[in-house]
């Protein structure tokens, strides 16, 4: 595993191994792999030479550590990548070496490889939306009937169902997850333009090429290259923000739920989860607080992004630069929230009796509600008769009516 | 008017007018009659009091002064809308007095408010996105023969076309606008929930009620209140936003060609833009500045309001309270980029002359591109000769071919 | 007044009057004033034009829905107010409008301008800060032995004192404001270097006539001018946006004992606050959550000033052109978290009894403390036994030990 | 070395080292060891079991994988690293492991280690930052006669010289740098509160062991437990956020004189510096392009730290939790501009001739300042006629005046 120890709070083991740097080398050599095969296909180099590259490419060993140091100086790591590679597929056959990342430029690689570790993340984040979507409807479902107190500014409001509050998070991931989804098939496009985003290197190859390329590597072909146009990556990245902070808003409400006083719904712990290096039994929300934690990280990481969007001219001047870490770091945390969060729905304990005991603890003010009290002529015994159209609301949310 | 000297920057006269307090009173008032008339249409309340709450809200006459002062204290301005309604409505007639704001509760009418009035700034926005693409697309056209040099982190590269640099601004911003569009549609819902987001004041009528509410404001029905998931809201605003970092890259790149240096495009300049107060024949981008300015001020106010997502239970205790100068503040930013960048584009002054000066000016370093090299036998003559899929990719970009 | 109703939530009365158009105006105009006066009297203009100029402005009539529009276009107010001073000017008296606004440029007068209308701000600030100072020790010495649940992660933890918590937020507030002022103080400096920042219109009388003028406005010289060099402001907006978010946290915890279920504090309501459109016996924590949506609007402005601060050369590009409205926001809200909690901190009614039956309905389990449990003995009776160095530390806050 | 290939352009060889796994595991060890050491010293605990505790540490052998995955699903590092020691000091000495950790809280543990690495790094920003003032001092000198454009929204403007350009970047860095050292004084304090911030588990020994261990690690004591307090470091981080600014305006003021049209300045390159994987001749401004980079992550990053800030009454519920990757990510960013600027500042060349050329190649129009006009009798020969008070600026901000 890779996650280094200060990032233990923010990063999954199954994302850490996509952003590994043996991940990330190898999508890298891949794609120069890809580009010298999509090259000598449509006859821009030698049959030969892509071969030699593959080979030398597949039993590469790098010095990791020299390549950060160099990608440091260099401002991309896939100069010093290049240089690595050209040199050794040049000891091997010195004529093939020439034709190492033809006609492309650094960022198509860095780019290009960008999009395929994104692709992993989204089928990582994929299973566990499944199974959240699942627990959430089973949740609702089984609560349809359970009352509880509504809280708006924490203080009681007049009944819902603990069904009802389900389908609304329901709801919303639904929502979330479908922008992400099509914002990942949005971004999912090659960048290959060479230096200027002409493919002048190519001459009247370009397309040709450019279209080989994507094919192997399974992305789309965009329209043209997109060296210093992100928004297509913003939108992803927003979207996942929003997503982020719509499980952020589930922990929120059942870290509140699950306060002593409250009692009403709490985390499955569990195999390490919520204990104290001070107080042996106590029982925390940290799954829940996990999740709250990546969901304050996003909207910044999201800013800064937008504020790299202004990238001058051809290729930008820092704004690009800037810009792995922050894709990274917003990944994780929807990683971290949404595996965080199906543990908590999956195994969530809800206190359908306290429920009840904290509506009638409350005396019946807030069914207070001028238009409810209207209705009210026997007294407030039966909180279900307070429910107005909760049920039709959670039936429709669950169904994805609007 | 209502612009305050401190936002002369940062708003439209257009949208000012938007969320100036008469607009944004006439809105709030048209409401409560909206919901009066469906609820007596449901008959949930007589016809009477409906007729009499409308002919109250139209003839309103509010001391907005005092309104201010009441909301600050209030946390919204709904609480004294409805008390100073309620009262005059009672004054004409008693018992109509009770129906005013039936039902509701404060945030359905700062909610549904704020989607009214936003489907008014998307007008504006419209309007002005139409005229930037046609005249994009005519730049584009215009120069589809015009060298120039591409340059990466603001160093030169080998050549490409204006038309190219014109097409991608234009494909980034209909993506951009494709996606607001898209948001726009997709908040453009009625909120309705009473106090608990239940409808409960309405027993069974509540679905009935909101629906012939939402139909008479021309609004979507939603599957459920959202007064807690605020998502929608959010993905609008991350499309603005990041709409509105497209035009603020286009107007870097421009900024950047009018430096004296470069000189190889222009604002038009005239009527009152642009000038010095000490150096009277200075000619400063002005429109181009101000969109910069507008995109650097939308990514920490989208970061504000992903922050504010994280909305406890039924209503949140700060989040929600926090949007509205967000969402205002992000729209209007959107608005003055929008409507500048419309102005610069129509009327832009393209040197394509000191562009082709400035290529030779390099005496060719650029042309340096290792797979460009082994294509050049004659040296630099022609840029021309070495643009590569230049017009191409600037065909596919105005067709939106990906 | 001139809080717009869009911004009812995020202003207060005091300092949209400070922001208000009149206001700015005047201050800008005194600005203009001010300068002719030092350059007579250092003999760069003459004693007469002074004179007039002085006289025009004090009776000057401006037309401000049209300077707004000319502001939009010109990127800054001072172009069309200086325009419109000097033809007054020239009206009276030809010669002297030559004069008017001599050797400046118009972000002399805008930043000058800020400055001084910060410093009204500070005072605003100030006061509500001692008031808050003195109701915070109030509370901390009067509840010095009102032992309560710590929580951690909103779960129940050893008792502290409710004393030792106000003094905490006491502390954090004093640390706060400490940075405050002493930025205010760092950043109260006079803006004056002409088209470039040398003062090359006013020859070798430079330093004398900006020496003088800051004089006049009772602001500090600054060793140059400081167009393009933005942190004393950053550290300033920084300063106020820690502040905010104490008092934010402030709130938040105040929100949460205010919780139903809980009901160990409560804000003071009356008069306006914290009522229900819906639910008329309804008490929100609406100071607080006025507070908290505050706290939640400095973050993201912040990041923008900051973004900003990236000004190219001897004037920005945008980045100076944005920060207006954005300095605006970040004062207002600490404004109004200051203003809110003083009414909080002045009426907070405390239960202290409720607070021992809290700590008695957990049953003890809080008191597992590994090192608590082996002091003791014979079982958890008094919650006082287990306060460890609650007290010491709540005095060593008060008195600001560190 | 420890930074991961997707961190590399964002982190140094210096402070990954800081930041490494190891030196964390042994900054954390060597906490507990400490606070075992000062409770025997109080005889709050055994001499012996202090001892064993030491010997059993400084030999420590963890395996890192496994606690990284503990830490995520405990919320903290610090329950499963005491976890392990515990086991292996027991396995040496079965009462001895009764007092690993004895009245301290996770949170004591990691805020203590963050603040002691925090120290580290303040070490090696300290000495980049006097390296840079002395060649920025340099320059200025050097440079105190050499006339160039001045430029204001990147059009040219009344000249100034190099000397205050370097003299105005120097400025900056100095006032930040001291508001970077004062906030590490500030912040550098003991974190030792135990479960609820009372030292409840030591009885009426908390002062005292409290201190002994300040003491020990040489950090500051401070009034009380600052837990949810987290205003010192705010201020720590945005103190450094606003010097990485003020060094991402002088990068990016830079790489605007390196481009091609204006030619006044040039990165000293070299070394892997700047070059490009297409275009072999290239010489980007590439340690500007990280500066710019890093001062384009920081904003956000603050902002989520402030957002973290509203800390849930004794500890955080994600607020805290969310904290390391963004201080980490901050130092990091602060760390490689401040690195990259040294770079640049002792090796940058400066074409004294070309700025001259330049002012010529405006042909005066740039002189055009309204006052300067005035005092231009025989036509705009001498560009040093005109700087105004330049040098007197430049001395001043070198003294440092204000």
């Amino acid at each position: 595993m890779s996650t280094p120890l200060m990032e233990s709070l923010a990063a999954t083991e199954a994302m850490s191994r996509i952003f590994s740097d043996a991940s990330v080398l190898t999508v890298m050599l891949n794609v120069e792999v890809a580009l010298a095969r999509a090259e000598a296909t449509c006859g821009v180099i030698p049959e030969h030479a892509a071969n030699v590259i593959r080979e030398v490419a597949q039993a590469m060993d790098l010095n990791v550590e020299e390549l950060v140091r160099e990608a440091l100086r260099a401002g991309t790591p896939a100069i010093p990548l290049v240089r690595a590679l050209t040199e050794k597929v040049r000891a091997k056959d010195q004529s093939a070496g020439d034709y190492v990342h033809w006609g492309s430029t650094s960022q198509d690689v860095v780019d290009t490889t960008l999009v395929l570790l994104l692709e992993q993340c989204r089928q990582v984040l994929a299973r566990n939306h499944q199974r959240m979507q699942r627990g959430l409807r089973h949740l609702s479902e089984e609560h349809s009937q359970t009352a509880m107190l509504a809280r708006t500014l924490l203080q009681p409001a007049p009944p819902i169902t603990f069904g009802l509050k389900a389908a609304g998070w329901f709801a919303a991931l639904r929502r979330g997850w479908s922008r992400v989804e099509s914002r990942f098939a949005e971004s999912k496009y090659l960048q290959f333009g060479g230096a200027s985003g002409t493919l002048a290197g190519l001459g009247s190859h370009g397309i040709q090429v450019s279209e080989a390329l994507a094919n192997d590597l399974e992305l789309r072909h965009p329209d043209a290259p997109w060296h210093a146009h992100r928004d297509r990556l913003a939108a992803l990245l927003a979207a996942l923000s929003i997503y982020t902070a719509s499980l952020g808003k589930m922990a929120l409400d059942i870290a509140l739920l699950m306060q002593y006083e409250v009692g009403e719904a709490a985390e499955p712990g569990g195999d390490g989860r919520g204990g104290s290096s001070s107080m042996p039994n106590k029982q925390n929300p940290m799954a829940c607080t996990l999740t709250i934690a990546a969901s304050k990280r996003t909207p910044g990481l999201l800013a800064n992004f937008l504020n790299g969007m202004l990238q001058e001219h051809e290729r930008g001047l820092g704004g690009w630069q800037s810009e792995w870490t922050t894709v990274t770091a917003i990944v994780q945390a929807a990683g971290v929230a949404a595996e965080s969060m199906v543990e908590v729905v999956e195994g969530l304990k809800v206190d359908a009796d306290r429920m009840r005991r904290n509506i009638a603890a409350t005396g019946g003010t807030m069914f207070a509600e001028k238009a409810v009290l209207a209705q009210a002529k026997e007294g407030v015994q039966n909180p279900e008769d307070f429910l107005g159209s909760a049920e039709v609301f959670r039936v429709r949310l669950l169904r994805g009516d609007d």
